[in-house]
């Protein structure tokens, strides 16, 4: 199933994408919660419900009529990690960044959540944009010490993400959360592809495009550390909560690297596509004042 | 006014404290809402029906008798800045660790939140944890592009915080975070004393004992980066939300940075006390199986 958080006329719902329609799932069966974080809490039982739906029973819009929001449009943690792709580490160790041999994540603050074609910021404070696409997982439900044999239980699906960065901001402080949270920097989407749909994550051809020019191109299987072995690491550590999101790593290909260092313009538009998921397509604007 | 997030007979509730009688706020008044994030959204108007509560004519309870909670048990953003006290700082140097000239923040995941006198955890992953007394802000109104001018208007008030730290897993990457964030490592509390009755948060005396010895002491006035730069810092980057949670940073004293290092045990009690503030206290026990 592709599901989506949208808004359609003033009213925000969350909905199953059928034949580029947008079946309306609590308009369609009430039993079904109004939010992402609350229909994956409430587990199988409610996925099943939604699987059940069809357009010829259903409330359903044109997907062409709604806006995407992200999917998650709220999750309670934004995990992302670094340096997790060979070629990307070569280009962050020739830049001069330190790179331990252990999995290193860093925050993006839910507040940089943006929809999947909504305008990016170049922000007041910085010209140095550069853009990373991503595989982005979901979690599933509520989970802690997962085995990476049991790591495929607790993954709801999976988003396209582009992990948009400001280099000078991540750069001056180790621990780089801030170059990586600004307002509107943290586009996912277009919808969660469920689990059941992607046969083997770790074989996904992904890439970005800026200004229909590819900068990156990769396939998942080049991850360093895969999905499984994120997942294991991070819940030694912590509690996982369905709606949570991760952003598995960027390829190589940054802007940052290029030499000389390209950064993102106004009217620029980052567009990242993984086959089997999705596009998300982003433009580059001056920040409102 | 001292605001609180407590259970009490099953009941969850926020309340103020007044003379050892903690007021149910939205069972004395029922305009007001039921979680310390929407009292703080509900802004200024809530809050003075808050102040105008009374215990005559109020439902109360002995303090005694209930559950202190952090009082944002559900932040949506808890960010803590590092090497924020100079001679903590030249501990970290010590140690070999970097330390650039600019604001150092990093994440505790909201998911490692803990109450003010409940337990925390020794991880079954290390036994290298560490505390770390620091004084908390909450931030009050939504607000981005704060200046420094303008910063204090944005506090609801302060908080004691120990910012529990597993020294290994924050040594593994310059990211810090993991280290930051395993589940009951974040207490705060015990309640959040409005700005109005703190005069001035940078001369507030802080220790941290440990099972009753001092281990860490300083006046907040040796901050190196202050409150108002701190909240200017971030607000150029992100929106900030009520409840909100900042750690300002921790003096030096820490048991890392003892010669040799030393880390807590079962049984270890850690206290932190901030005059004018309160104080929290919490015992390590073992991670439940």
């Amino acid at each position: 199933m592709k599901l989506i958080t949208f808004e359609c006329r003033g009213h925000n719902s969350i909905g199953k994408v059928v034949d580029n329609q947008v079946i309306d799932l609590p308009a369609s069966d009430a039993a079904l919660p109004r939010t992402m974080r609350e229909l994956l809490q409430a587990g199988p039982v409610a996925l099943e419900r939604v699987r059940a739906l069809k357009l010829e029973n259903s409330v359903s819009w044109p997907l062409a009529d709604v806006r995407l929001q992200a999917p998650v449009p709220n999750p309670e943690k934004f995990l992302a990690i670094g340096m997790n792709y060979t070629k990307h580490k070569q280009e962050a160790l020739d830049a001069g960044m330190q790179v331990p041999n252990t999995q290193i994540w860093f925050n993006k603050q839910v507040s940089c959540v943006n929809g999947p074609f909504d305008p990016v910021h170049l922000p007041r404070a910085s010209d140095k944009v550069d853009y990373e696409a991503e595989l982005g997982v979901i979690i599933g439900r509520r989970c802690r010490h997962v085995s990476v044999a049991d790591a495929p239980s607790v993954v709801a699906g999976y988003v396209v993400i582009n992990d948009v960065s400001v280099r000078d901001w991540q750069m001056a402080s180790p621990t780089m959360t801030l170059g990586k949270s600004f307002n509107t920097h943290g586009p996912f989407g277009p919808w969660i592809v469920t689990a059941d749909e992607v046969p083997d994550p770790h074989n996904l051809n992904m890439r970005m495009l800026v200004n229909g020019e590819v900068r990156q191109e990769v396939n998942t299987g080049e991850l360093i550390y895969n999905i499984w072995e994120q997942i294991a690491h991070l819940s030694t550590v912590m509690t996982l909560e369905p709606g949570d999101v991760l952003a598995t790593g960027t390829p190589s290909g940054v802007g940052v690297a290029l030499k000389p260092p390209q950064f993102r313009k106004l009217g620029d538009v980052m567009r990242v596509e993984i086959d089997g998921i999705g596009h998300i397509e982003n433009v580059v604007v001056a920040e409102p004042a």
